[in-house]
């Protein structure tokens, strides 16, 4: 059997017992007959207590010394988890990032893996150790510890798995796979045996939560299998992968929802004073998130208008930029929205059933659920509703299409 | 002006506070004109917090694990550090062991510094920063965390300095010098302006218990002016160099006392079977330190005998080992004494006074304080005494040689 990753976050490894069901696992998969590389975050709320500290001393600290600071809380988990394992009576050895070759930009708190030199970790496989590694950082060619920034630790597996040509990476978390739409909130949501990355990627940037959409593109990009599983169960999975599925049939693979959206919407006098990439330079220089955009140029909405959906919180900071250029965008009035969600489907399945978008509006309208904004991509689309409407809209195109 | 090097133990950045005023010092120093190398100890009660979670997980962890593990202690110290000297607008740059350039023997737990490679700190120095570095840890040839275990972090400041050519290792700990006595205990007590290094190896070696003797050592042979003040006092401490000081009129420069000392005496019916050399091998072999040996042979002490001191813990271990070999060391009567103290005097002046030992004995004859062993070298005469006379031993010897 061929190598495998297995990535453990911050409250899988959190105290003492669950460091030790870690090397359970580990050990489970190492006597499969598998090689068995784990990469692992800090420990629960440590980094949080480290940032603590970085604050009373230092509000403004240099970058490079938190990457300094914080690099410590996964070497912690790996020292501790290697003894764990060795407490088991399995061979087992720690790296940190720069041990295990994993080579970065010199860009401190949110640097981009480079390159991977496996030959510390490929060393320790061959000698049929279980092999523990620091996610969420690396070295710079320079000889600085960087790390990765938000999505980091299961970007370390990805990559290492990738590096290794491992057959498969699995990410260890608190939820125990991925599912067809939020089951606290949908009662007929069910976790889905496969997905495929395209599917994953919408669905991880749409809020999902199980998985950072970075990991999902790396592994996309080197193939690499990517298993969402639960953390300290022997249940199965979830498992990411590229298309060509069992579940082919299945136009929607899953609905996904988002609350405390809100909408603006820029009207000009005349298409010629309009400058809609005004309005979103802007707003990107002051770090303002916008998700659709919708332009309408005419008489249906006035005479011209932009209109685009945004986090809530963001609305006034939106509003103070826009306000702050108003000559320069040329706009004539502004309208603003709040207390709207965002439902979505997702399928690979949707690229060649056109019908799929006007079905989703007709059951909503069926519903009386009044649709405030559409986006769609091959793979998705999207509707903007409000925000008490969210979860009936949801749960209704879930039993529509039969997800 | 020059390098100089300074090292803050564990007591001295043990919180917010202290990571501060530590920041002050080493900005004061910068401030004269010097540039400036700070060596770190981990936080306080950090270790103890990570040896405690070591324990939990495997009360038998691989030593390369525990030196993974501990060495992030001061890893964080530096972070904090570097981030309390940038906040009062100096530039800083923290270094972890192995990217200062510490490399050593990949002894887990024990190493000794083998080389330094000084290209990052003498950089960082040309650029005008302070320069924080993680004591106490280094890189073994092999990419391993190595840890350099007792005396650690004053080692590798006084290593550190040597390699750079430093002018000074200030040693910034609890007290504000290095005593003639402890003044905790001894009423005429005083702080030393200066002493030189076979006399601190002497004191140290004694259990003054301000600098571990490794350290010494190191200073000694690279002949760097090793200086020990308080951590967060402006106060001078005590300047510890090379002989032909100014205070050479003085014979004594320090008495050091020694609690719970027992003894052990071992007689021989003959001298024909006497294996003296077989004791201390095996007690060597079981990890029981020996302190001063005696051996008497013809009539004053019995037939035969070899006596020697000890802590009084590991009286009882040293007797097991005695009794297991009572064959092949061939003895034959064991008499043991606790309740003892050492008290010793130090001086380079008693080179040239060979009169001090019988002044000594003298004086403590006419206090009415028996001594039941002496042991004497070029620059120190112990003896032991009844613990219950320590104390007076001592203030007697503090008097008589005008210490």
């Amino acid at each position: 059997m061929g190598k495998v990753v297995l990535k453990f976050g911050g409250t899988s490894v959190g105290d003492v017992a669950k460091i030790k069901a870690t090397a359970e696992q580990a050990i489970r998969e190492k006597e499969k007959g598998h090689e068995v590389v784990v990469v692992v975050s800090a420990m629960g709320k440590s980094t949080d207590h480290l940032v603590n500290l970085a604050e009373q001393i230092n509000p403004k600290a240099p970058s490079r010394e938190m990457d300094m600071l914080l690099s410590t809380g996964e070497q912690v988990t790996i020292a501790l988890l290697a003894m764990a394992i060795e407490h088991e009576g399995h061979a087992a050895i720690s790296y940190t990032g720069w041990q295990a070759g994993l080579v970065t930009e010199e860009i401190h708190g949110n640097a981009r893996i480079q390159n991977i030199l496996t030959t510390n970790v490929g060393k320790a496989l061959d000698e049929g150790k279980i092999v523990v590694v620091a996610g969420f950082q690396g070295l710079s060619e320079n000889g600085e510890i960087t790390t990765l920034g938000r999505g980091g630790s299961d970007t370390t597996a990805v990559a290492l798995a990738a590096a290794l040509g491992a057959e498969k990476c699995s990410i260890c978390t608190d939820v125990v796979g991925v599912y067809t739409s939020d089951p606290r909130y949908i009662s007929e949501a069910r976790k889905l045996a496969e997905i495929d990355y395209d599917e994953m990627l919408e669905l991880a940037n749409l809020g999902a939560g199980v998985l950072h959409p970075r990991a999902v593109e790396y592994a996309k990009n080197f193939n690499i299998p990517l298993e969402v599983r639960g953390a300290h169960v022997v249940e199965v999975g979830t498992m990411i992968k590229e298309g060509n599925l069992l579940e082919t049939k299945q136009v929607v693979r899953g609905v996904a929802f988002d609350d405390k959206i809100a909408r603006i919407r820029v009207s000009f006098k005349s298409v010629d004073k309009m400058n809609v990439a005004c309005i979103f330079t802007k707003l990107a220089e002051e770090h303002v998130n916008v998700d659709i955009i919708v332009q309408s140029i005419g008489e249906e909405a006035g005479p011209s208008a932009v209109s685009f959906s945004l986090k809530e919180a963001d609305l006034e900071e939106a509003l103070r930029v826009l306000e702050q250029n108003k000559a320069a965008i040329g706009y004539h009035d502004l309208v603003t929205e709040s207390g709207l969600a965002k439902v979505s489907i997702v399928g690979s399945g949707m690229v060649s059933n056109p019908g799929v978008a006007a079905q989703m509006f007709t059951v909503l309208r069926n519903a009386g659920i009044s649709v405030r904004m559409i986006s769609t991509s091959e793979i998705k689309v999207s509707v903007v509703v409000p925000e008490v409407k969210m979860l009936e809209a949801a749960e209704v195109c879930h039993q529509t299409f039969d997800v």
